[in-house]
């Protein structure tokens, strides 16, 4: 069974926790069965794996997450990465076209395409089997997994079956109605879709090419950045010939604050004190320091080193105009390598704590227009500086003029307090060499 | 006229902004006439001057909190230290002491004891001229400024006056009684114990030597730190020999965020977002990254590097009991030489950034126990390690092992990024030596 896990979105109405840097999916704020935290994509595909024995799952994420994927599942699954994000639509067809390009998939067989941005039960994902069923049986058709609606949402588009049956012809496709009008699709049976999408892999490859001039893969990826995003729901042409599938228990989409943390199990993450006035609160805090709560109602705080956000829960949905006006720099990113934090940020100086995981290090590389020192402050390593290989450990400075080509490598995990100099401070000011040192990185 | 400024309070229910580094007097929330922010010192300095054209202040102060006089007020006042906090009967006997000894004011001179951490209009310190005649009048006898109340506040302590003259004997007083009292209180004309109080110097030297045992000014300020805070309202024993003087005009404790947000201007200060629909809400950000605040109403926000409170307004007042279980060490210090900020702390390592002042430098000391690192990122200065001068620029890196004696001296504002490695990382592990160079200083 081929499933998609679709990893797309960015998440920003998840700000300041999710940012260019770091996707909603990737929020570990989920309690797992043993009692740690998850994100949604180690959860979706935890519960996918007890659910569909036989699945063979690929991950479509853009590139720049690709290490977080790595960090968050391991290195096993296929990985399918965007170049930049676009929306569903692309998404959905880069992967058809990399599964059969790349991974070499029969055009019979059936894929399932899945979101990781919501919360359900285990059982959701045993209807993966029935949609593989139906799939066959309907010559490869579009199958839509569809939600018993709890409310009018206006943030659904909603779907008309023809029947009250498990699995049912479409009658119509409503896509995101007003409130009014959801209200009485409810009550003519209509299901919200969610976003999980089955079909043969030819149905699909179809799609793409009737949409998208491209040969193969390699053109495809290429032209990946230039296209017009489309959501996918809008570039079914005729609903009616496809299906839906009935689904009746929970699920919640978690993009925003209000809907994410009705599914966290605790009230508060992280350093937190709660005094007794406070109800229906929730509290994320990324910070060292203490977030201090009193006499709040349906409030939910989150504090990371991107900022601070507090708001009331619905409001919290609408907090895009507003987010969209921050542009700041990416404080913290952890990455497949470690971590970067910004320590500090002046005009012609910015101070850096990196975290170096063992047996990883940096590109061998130069600066033209900024200097460097490296404070080590824990752990040990190797350096590279113009050619010379030494080792490192805590309590060592390592200074480098513009210009100098460096590299370091983590023995242990080493931690580095990265002081930066100069007039124009920019991550693209960054020059690669071939490292002539084969032993190094080994 | 002889007026001793109170700034012995700490305001612990201020946190995060207000902590034992910085009393809530010197927070700069307050808007001046000029548009720019003051704090609760410098507005009441600035009324204070504006209304007693002869006034001649004393600040009374916590040795620690000296510098933050300095840096608020200029050097111009003479200072009071106390060697630790105390209640205000130990503050008014220390100050009247150090009136008589060090200042050398005669007994017959009337003095006035100001609190600072209210908010009131200009026309409240014309009452001094009030108070000073008063006092002459009735022989020196302590008065009361006494303030029309607006609520039957628990908080304030109430003067029922002979009559409802300008100034009038006191009929009777109650220590902070309870609501249903104080609304009685109220009914019958009772006034608010401002805190401000006024009498010969005399009056309050025989407190003094009622009170403590002491023969002048350096013993009195030994024993400071042992003696038994007492509140000087209740060290008044015959209240019905003393007279209060009747203001009737706005006047407000800024002692909880409560209050404090009602004083603030502006309802935000700092890198704040607030939408459409926030309502009586007040910000105080004092990150570099942003705070958004959504759909909130009768809220209060305040980031500072020790941490975040987010409380109903009213609710904050209750912060103590919850405030008292953090114990951290300070994030942010603002001290007569500059600042210090800590950027990152680790089990064996702990990086600061330091900016001194041109001017100021370090004393010549030594660490046991820890190696630093100094990376300057801006400025010139001159240093001394182990009786080696040199000039120091932006992009120098300077390591000291423990033991080694170093000093830094700023000649233009020096930014420095201190990195300190050792495995007993403390404030108290520092040995001060004798500058042998005489003109490092000067």
């Amino acid at each position: 069974m081929k499933i998609i896990l679709l990893s797309g979105d960015s998440g920003n109405r998840l700000w300041p926790l999710s940012n260019g840097a770091r996707s909603k999916q990737f929020l570990k704020l989920l309690k797992s069965p043993d009692k740690s935290f998850e994100s949604m994509l180690q959860r979706t595909c935890r519960q996918i794996k007890e659910a569909v024995k036989d699945a063979d799952i690929t991950v479509s994420v853009p590139r720049s997450q690709v290490p977080a994927v790595h960090n968050q599942l391991g290195e096993s699954f296929p990985i399918c990465d965007m170049i930049c994000k676009k929306d569903t639509f692309e998404e959905i067809c880069l992967a058809a076209v990399y599964l059969h390009d790349v991974r070499k998939i029969s055009p019979q067989e059936t894929v399932v395409f899945c979101p990781t941005d919501f919360f359900t039960e285990n059982t959701y994902f045993h209807e993966i089997h029935t949609l593989a069923e139906k799939v066959q049986k309907n010559d490869g058709l579009l199958h839509i997994l569809g939600v018993l609606p709890t409310y009018p949402s206006e943030k659904y588009s909603y779907i008309l079956p023809k029947n009250k049956e498990k699995c049912s012809q479409i009658s119509c496709y409503f896509e995101k109605p007003e409130e009014k009008q959801a209200f009485c699709l409810i009550g003519s049976g209509a299901l919200w879709d969610s976003g999980v999408y089955a079909a043969s892999l030819e149905y699909f490859l179809k799609k793409a090419h009737q949409a998208i001039a491209f040969e193969d893969y390699e053109e495809f990826y290429a032209k990946f950045q230039d296209l017009q995003p489309k959501s996918f729901e809008n570039e079914i042409d005729s609903k009616e010939s496809c299906f839906v599938v009935r689904y009746e228990g929970e699920w919640k989409k978690l993009g925003t604050w209000n809907t994410l943390t009705e599914s966290m199990e605790d009230s508060s993450v992280g350093n937190v004190i709660l005094d007794d006035t406070c109800g229906n609160v929730h509290i994320v805090n990324e910070l060292d320091v203490p977030v201090l709560c009193m006499g709040l109602s349906d409030i939910v705080v989150s504090a990371s080193a991107q900022g601070i956000l507090v708001s009331d829960k619905k409001t919290s949905s609408y907090m895009a105009p507003y987010t969209e006006r921050i542009h700041q720099r990416i404080m913290y990113a952890e990455k497949s390598w470690g971590s970067y934090r910004v320590l500090d940020v002046e005009e012609e100086s910015m101070t850096i704590k990196v975290v170096l995981l063992p047996g990883h290090g940096m590109n061998y590389h130069s600066h033209e227009r900024r200097d460097e020192v490296w404070n080590i402050i824990g752990g040990t390593g190797r350096i590279i500086v113009d050619g010379m290989e030494q080792p490192v450990k805590a309590g060592d400075v390592i200074t480098m003029q513009a210009g100098c080509r460096h590299t370091i490598l983590a023995e242990t995990e080493l931690h580095v307090i990265e002081v930066q100099l100069g007039r124009e401070i920019s991550a693209d000011d960054k020059k690669k060499y071939h490292l002539e040192s084969e032993t190094f990185f080994t």
